[in-house]
């Protein structure tokens, strides 16, 4: 349906306590269970500057999704909706976006709270958030 | 340096006033100019029960990024800092994060005001911010 064009690459990954879908809360749990965010090697450079305490938007990709899906069902929701409107994992571009706080950071892992992914999710981007 | 897999496809593009780079704010700006998330065709249907006033995160591919930086040194900070704490546009995966209320939906359009990107910048996604 329209152009394709960009690649991403996989910085790292997440671990989380979730091993089947059916186990990842529907969001991001400001108290949830500790997570983490591991750097491939390399990047770890990127983390200079960041602090414990700062909250960060983390982006993820979903490989599980089905990205043909542009309305969908919910069963918590009772009603056909568009996925633009729903936060659904399934989408054309299955990026995930979580706002978390930074717990700690050491060498390569940065420690957060309630991510809502699998583990061994694909890690994005870490970036401050607004 | 890491794993590459995952491919993206763009749902459309966004209009805004920006023609060149350094016409660009340097993050969202709730009360700055309109502007148009433009949907490719087909994708129009993902929009169903979307509504004027709710908060969206849109997501963008930033394509002029040098994806290669990994510690940066910008002006408005005078020191180097890693990319993961700093927002700048150029990281390995360039994906633009921005929260911004809906003001209006016509068609395969969505207004919004005061997004940070170049005129035609691919566009990625939209839901519901938390």
């Amino acid at each position: 349906m329209a152009e394709t064009d960009a690649e991403l690459v996989f910085i790292g990954h997440i671990e989380t306590p979730y091993k089947v879908l059916e186990d990842c809360p529907r969001n991001v749990e400001p108290d949830g269970p500790v997570c983490r965010l591991v750097l491939a090697p390399g990047y770890e450079q990127g983390l200079l500057g960041l602090r414990p305490g700062r909250k960060v938007l983390v982006l993820y990709w979903l490989r599980e999704a089905d990205r043909t899906k542009l309305r969908q069902s919910p069963s918590h929701i009772g009603k056909t909706r568009g996925t633009f409107a729903l936060r659904s994992p399934h989408r054309p571009n299955p990026i995930g976006a979580a706002a978390v706080e930074v717990e700690e950071i050491s060498g390569n892992t940065v420690v957060v709270r309630g991510m809502d992914c699998l583990n061994g999710t694909p890690l994005l981007d870490i970036k401050p958030a607004m």
